[in-house]
């Protein structure tokens, strides 16, 4: 049977504890390891987008069109291939009292979203699963961001500030506790609402002090480590937010503003330039010319932390041993999370599937299904 | 609900005629209308390729490797986007008395395949279908040769000939029959078995002459049109097969010799040169370094028709009159059908998932299996 494994199922698995924790950063370091010894093929993000037909247009959405993206990777070590597929409609909103604009989207109907991972075994090809993505998202972002902090982060670095207090920002705070004697969490977004609930829930979670700070520059002072989980299009880190010793990580590429770049020591990048570019395959904006010929539309990374002297390698090379994390008690360094990969879906789904499947709580449709007779 | 379509759905809609085989032709040429005024973006076929451990081999299979293979595009006026994922072990097969090589797959043991076709709405991004690609694939190919055929081969082209006599030479009989009067077929194979049953089953199903014949080079002589359906890693059409006025097309890009390319006086590709490359990104072969960048292995297209003054331009050029399809009775054109393309399983597979659908016989799964309340 080839298992359907929704975030419920994903979540019952963490709550029981049969999906630990720590093995979710294991798994990462692992493919990590992997992937600096050359066992763990990927394929840069990539994605096509087109607008939606007149006919099924929303009043006061703007721009709306259907945009797909994904990416792909496998892991040699633990034998798992897997496929993100994120199926959504984007849209651009205003509000009409403050004029503030936000991009939203949507699978189907506002509220809904698409986001599935095809799980495969690498050493049979079989279809093991589909799954939602929307926790496994969470936890790989946030195992990858743990697994930095674990080798650049000062050794007794016990203060952690979060900004955001979603889903991403509870992962952070989860698995940055493993890796870090934590002694208390800063947390801040901009709803008040929001950021106390986040604070009461983790204190109760974490067993430790969860403070929400009124104002975003209320948050670093006295914090070993910041970590940014905003879906934010401005940036959050500003220079004067920046004190010697602090680790930094973020979830997308502008948390950390250019203008701290003096501030920062060391960074080290999540992949490498070459790899961290979103190729989007768009249509109807003369991106496809006459002859059929494609034009991809690149989001390079932030050149102020992905090039120069300050950029000490990769992930891959810093849990390999080929670079330091840190190299004094001061120094300030930034884990540049700069696109996701391949390998983190493979990595994190090969566990919760596991976990899933020894639970018996998925749905489950015959294997042969989706497998044929048929040699293409 | 979510169809989960299979290709035994699929051959009931053919067999019933719901499934048109006009209505796949026409399907086809809509989208490369659609591509050609830009409006069907696609991404570069991809793959990702990695050894299977050694706890997994079998005995005589050389050099085993999951490879997975994907391609995607949407078709704006149709509202269908697709995404085709292949998944299968790869090796290399040696006949231990011939020593003749071949190159085999399969899903989880011989015999058993994985193609599978995520159809999506792209007007709303529902996830309206999961098919098994074996049926579609060969539709969509021999609906693009035929479509060329169209435009390309001489109005009153009335014997066809075939290489091949496997799924996708059928598929080709069949299409080839809806652009040109046909009033004979000849087919050749290498087992006379299967020529033998190709040619009965065609002439009852087509109701025209199918005559299977001894060895390749007594298939061209008085043939009109002659189409390629091999996975021959060796070229199949030669120099002194080929006559005035033919036209041609092929499966794979090396069908038609390199050598004859003087004979041929026009040639016009699927796809552009820039976007018929297939990507792999493998591992443990010094394809990815210690520092994570990763090297794709590129296969470009045959250059003898790719470039050069006999290159005519695309099949989006040809559809949309940009470029003519023959210039003279006497003009041997050939199609060169270089690489795949995502738009071709969205247009096709849309056609079969509203048959499936009309015909209410697929598998069903809660769309809400697949679906989240998490965004990303």
């Amino acid at each position: 049977m080839t298992l359907v494994i929704s975030n419920e199922h994903v979540q019952r698995v963490l709550d029981t504890g049969a999906l630990g924790a720590p093995a979710i950063i294991d798994a990462i370091e692992a493919s990590y390891r992997d992937l600096a010894a050359g066992n763990a093929p990927y394929a840069p993000r990539r994605g096509v987008s087109v607008p939606v037909a007149d006919s099924h247009r929303h009043a006061g959405f703007r721009d709306e069109r259907f945009v797909f993206g994904t990416m792909e990777g496998a892991v040699q070590t633990t034998g798992y291939f897997a496929i993100r597929l994120k199926l959504d409609v984007s849209y651009g909103l205003e509000d009409p009292t403050t004029g503030a604009k936000t991009h939203e989207k949507y699978c189907m109907e506002p509220g809904t979203y698409c986001g599935l991972i095809l799980l495969v075994d690498a050493n049979t090809a079989e279809p093991l699963a589909l799954l939602n993505d929307g926790i496994v998202q969470h936890l790989r972002v946030a195992a990858t961001n743990a697994l930095a902090a674990r080798y650049m982060a000062n050794p007794e670095a016990g203060v952690l500030g979060i900004y955001g207090s979603g889903g991403m920002a509870r992962s952070h705070a989860s698995l940055f506790a493993l890796v870090r004697p934590l002694r208390e969490i800063r947390v801040y977004s901009p709803t008040r609402a929001h950021r106390e609930l986040f604070a009461s829930e983790m204190e109760e979670e974490l067993g430790i002090p969860v403070h929400a700070v009124e104002s975003p520059e209320l948050l670093p002072d006295g914090c070993d480590m910041v970590t940014c989980c905003t879906d934010s299009n401005l940036s959050v880190v500003l220079p004067e937010f920046i004190r010697p010793g602090m680790f930094f990580s973020s979830v997308t590429g502008h948390e950390v503003a250019d203008e701290a770049a003096d501030r920062i020591d060391a960074v080290v990048l999540h992949q490498t330039i070459e790899s961290s570019t979103i190729l989007t395959y768009a249509a109807g904006e003369d991106r496809i010319g006459p002859d059929g010929g494609i034009v991809p539309i690149a989001h390079p990374p932030a050149a102020a932390y992905s090039r120069g002297p300050r950029v000490r390698g990769t992930l891959a090379q810093l849990v390999s041993g080929q670079i330091p994390g840190r190299t004094s008690e001061g120094e300030v360094n930034y884990f540049y999370n700069n696109i996701g990969s391949g390998i983190q879906f493979a990595a994190i789904a090969g566990e919760a599937y596991q976990a899933v499947r020894r639970a018996g709580i998925a749905h489950e449709i015959p294997t042969d299904w989706l497998t044929q007779k048929i040699r293409d």
